[in-house]
């Protein structure tokens, strides 16, 4: 269960319309981004909002062998937010999270992005006093 | 895309088989949490892996209107993690996760949890100067 989670927001995105407003684009985009990057893609589930004449953002997550990618798109605000957890069970992911996150990074075209990283599953991590709640 | 991020491990779980090893039976678990605590379930994908005989834990995610869910277990750890992210577009979201967090722990009874809670999609973040990249 140990592993690299990103969480990321692309702010200010130049990319209009395609994988920003199409669930089944958005989907397509990021199965192909974890396939590229020699990740197991074990399903995906992405949901459209609004209607084709107003689109409204699309969501969804690709479930992985080595844990998830989530993404969901606010075209209105030119913004998305990503998560990619990948654990490192039988090999080290750290190369391939970076190569799903330019993926997506160059398909989005972010003017500002804001990163966290954050270690999964480490044992030593000690929980703050008021019931293991670490606020960060 | 303004929200809360809650990324929990729960170690040292009481739950045995069930939801820890059982694919619909913790996408079940999972939207039913969703559901009972007012969140719009989209969409659910949840794969198991092992066999019948030899199970070796479950993954997936549900897909919300206000963002996602994902739970991965390791039966072997007697371990899980999981990640809810609510977005507070329509409503202040944060009771909604309490709640389903708590629905979460009450099925594997965690000996121990770690929880990091993440605000999600303030644009006063401010990302540190090696290309957005900040650690935690």
């Amino acid at each position: 269960m140990q592993g690299l989670h990103i969480l990321a927001e692309f702010h200010g995105c130049a990319c209009a319309g395609g994988p920003m407003e199409d669930a089944p684009e958005l989907g397509r985009l990021c199965e192909a981004a974890c396939t590229a990057a020699g990740l197991g893609v074990v399903g995906r589930l992405f949901h459209a909002f609004g209607t084709p004449d107003a689109p409204a953002g699309a969501t969804g997550a690709v479930v992985l062998a080595e844990s998830h990618l989530t993404v969901h798109t606010w075209p209105e605000l030119r913004a998305v937010t990503l998560d990619l957890y990948v654990c490192n069970f039988s090999r080290d992911n750290r190369a391939a999270a970076e190569a799903v996150y330019a993926a997506l990074a160059d398909a989005f075209r972010p003017a500002r992005t804001v990163r966290r990283d954050v270690a999964r599953g480490n044992p030593a991590v000690t929980p703050s006093p008021d019931a293991g709640i670490e606020v960060i």
